[in-house]
């Protein structure tokens, strides 16, 4: 019964999720795609294909981003016990490097080299030394990422061999920028690149540029593991800081997403800066510049990693949930978190439904929020339209409110909503304390999501 | 697009999941109904129509379990912060009758009476106190429990008028048992009742019964909220070792099973122990015969959980995932949760895939696990079939094992499956040490899920 149902169901649907035929890029998608970049002083970049995956025969799958001059280098990690072989050896080149004197970062998808023991290290290590070789360097000075398959070995002779051709193939143009995106994705649906020029408080006439890739869509067929980002800026910092900042801004940012809940083997986010464009380094925590390079920096990661969500498999709605006036940064990022993850309220957005028992009821069940935080009579919930017109309020202070169905109906035929969840201070809102603000962004849960993540590894 | 997606596949697909037309019981499902039963002495049961929910015009939605003679009585609440009201009241009962007294469960579906303010604790005590009425006590002798929509005030007054009714029905046979185990019902696809005699070590030849009913099937359309059992036995046990016996057997049955991972505010197990059987009663937990009814009733208690899996929303798989040689329990039963929790493991289930990185993943990223409890070389994975042929090892000591992926699809092809983490003792396996074993029961997500938990509320 059941395999004819996912039979009926694989057949009947359009499936519109994994790459397409051809890397076309869905109608709707194709807004999200910048048509050109300004793009940091002294970055250069390629997208090469490698035929990671055997069946991949013309789609570049290696990606090599790397800069003229030293760079000053960060990395987040992912948290889960199992890593990947590139990020033990990028966690160990950034330590032995501190920081300093990093060139390059070089990625590949379609094999995520994760659960293959020494042998996953030894290739790790040999495609980051290729890529140092290439660049004339002896020391360790490569960042590397992989995506793809896990508990299988890298064809990495094939990597070896077409790395000389990737650092050939390096150029600062904006359509290289685009086809560097487009290779490390695995099923993403769209390459996610986005660049900005920012200026710092010190040299207010210096502009200074910041660009940035991604790929997401969660975890997927077969195994396709991983969030990987890689932010380059040609703003002058110094790793201390730039570790800091880097940190900041993932909180609050790739951190700070959920398409379903699941964290990889090899999720990483790195930045390199690269300082060539001049002007005084960024380097102490509490100066003008910093301050500023940290809103620039956690602005532009919050736009990157929306990108995922855009992206996440199957997903018709792009929610931001807002939890406002927690008692802490983390009880209240904790909450929203949980929201975000709950399959109910995500199979609700998807069907349309304002159904705030179930939003209600994952902040009830928010394990390891501080205790005080959430007090139901002081706890409201509101549908923030993208329309601009009046939020709609479900529960205010604890009691249900009568909620117009048509009108939570018209909200809910967007594709984008914004649930805001008011703790009202928790207990300390009783002396008016209590006001820190926590968002995520997340997708719904829909048939293609099951579809994609249900479907056979072929 | 997405919209008319989802009208496709509403359209396209037998809806299997929810209450089936006039009660019908699935033919999957008739397999887990008993034909009659052994039900402990001097306890009278009743389901009767009130017809909370006004389209409900003729199945029994109001439970009555009532004792001839007081009971012990002792009960497990949802930790959602979100406390329905019948919990809020049944608390408060247990707490005053200091779990002596007890007489009656009284439960209706339809409506969770959760989020409902001052008003909604009245209604509460009210429905408690008409059935003390009915028994003619007037201390607060009855535990109140209530399922289905979130934030909507009870029917009070037809609860009320029908509470004489249910009382008069009362009986014992098999058919009124049953009847009951409906009435409490709301999406599940059958009723859920089990009842067995056993004995207990200071009087071998004397045999008791215990019964039990449950309802589940997830947090549902339209906020179908709840978990919810009953469980009844003539043995005689004093309140103090009751509530102890209840959690044990509660943290390893219902506390283990997930079908969505959302915790309801209204969930609450129940046990009444009237004595009627005579013996000596239970009261020292270092006695034979409160080990014996601990493993008595947690053995009952998790066949009876297991039935709320058989009947998750939409579920086409039967897991149990087995965590052995932890070094705590709590590590471990953490680890088998988050992997019965992650989305990606749940619908690599459904689409039959042997897709042990996602388990590696779910393992790798448990939040909350003692320091040195996951070694990933000293972690194996397997999956173990249902039909006694050996195990299939996926992952030995953090290596992949070359799978062999046409028994690994035979496998998945039975509804049953185990899945065994050895975690080989963690960094304490290196002393012989940590031979924890945490056991958890899940299904899998389908498009059913989705449909089910999308659709509109109607």
């Amino acid at each position: 019964m059941a395999t004819s149902t996912f039979a009926r169901m694989a057949k009947g649907q359009v499936r519109h999720y994994s790459a397409p035929l051809e890397m076309s890029i869905p109608q709707s998608k194709k807004q999200f795609i910048p048509a050109s970049g300004t793009y940091p002083k002294g970055f250069n970049v390629s997208g090469t294909h490698v035929g990671v995956k055997a069946s991949n025969t013309k789609f570049p799958d290696l990606a090599l981003i790397s800069s003229e001059t030293p760079c000053s280098a960060a990395a987040v990690f992912t948290t889960n016990k199992f890593q990947a072989a590139p990020v033990q050896v990028s966690r160990e080149t950034l330590q032995s490097r501190r920081g300093s004197g990093i060139r390059s970062v070089v990625i590949n998808s379609g094999c995520a080299n994760a659960v293959t023991g020494k042998g996953g290290v030894e290739d790790a290590v040999g495609m980051g030394g290729k890529v140092d070789e290439c660049n004339g360097l002896a020391e360790p000075s490569t960042i590397v990422m992989s995506t793809g398959v896990i508990g299988q070995r890298l064809p990495i002779s094939k990597i070896l061999s077409k790395i000389p051709t990737a650092h050939a193939n390096l150029s600062s143009t904006h359509d290289s920028w685009l086809t560097t995106a487009r290779a490390i994705c695995t099923t993403d649906t769209f390459p996610k690149l986005l660049s900005q020029t920012f200026t710092l408080p010190s040299s207010p006439g210096r502009t200074y540029s910041l660009a940035g890739m991604t790929k997401g869509a969660g975890m997927i067929h077969p195994n396709m593991a991983t969030l990987l980002g890689v932010l380059c800026t040609d703003a002058p910092i110094e790793p201390p800081a730039l570790q800091s900042l880097l940190k900041h801004a993932v909180d609050r940012s790739f951190n700070s997403i959920s398409i379903d809940g699941d964290t990889s083997t090899n999720d990483t986010i790195a930045i390199l800066a690269n300082g060539a464009a001049g002007g005084a380094p960024v380097n102490s925590s509490s100066s003008n510049d910093y301050t500023a390079m940290r809103d620039v920096l956690t602005t532009f990661a919050q736009s990157l990693s929306q990108l995922v969500v855009r992206d996440g498999e199957g997903a018709t709605k792009f929610v931001t949930v807002r939890v406002q006036n927690s008692p802490s940064y983390n009880s209240g990022k904790l909450i929203a978190s949980t929201i975000a993850r709950s399959p109910l309220v995500k199979t609700a957005l998807y069907g349309r439904d304002a159904n705030w028992g179930r939003i209600l009821c994952a902040i009830g069940y928010t394990q390891g929020v501080a205790e005080g935080t959430v007090v139901p009579e002081r706890t409201s919930v509101s549908f923030k339209p993208v329309d601009g017109s009046p939020v709609l309020k479900l529960l205010v202070n604890g009691e249900p409110e009568q909620v117009d169905e048509e009108r939570a109906s018209a909200i809910l035929q967007h594709e984008d909503l914004e649930i805001l969840v008011d703790l009202g201070g928790g207990e300390q809102g009783e002396k008016g304390l209590g006001g820190e603000e926590a968002t995520y962004w997340f997708c719904d849960f829909s048939h293609e999501y099951v579809t994609i993540n249900g479907d056979y590894r072929t």
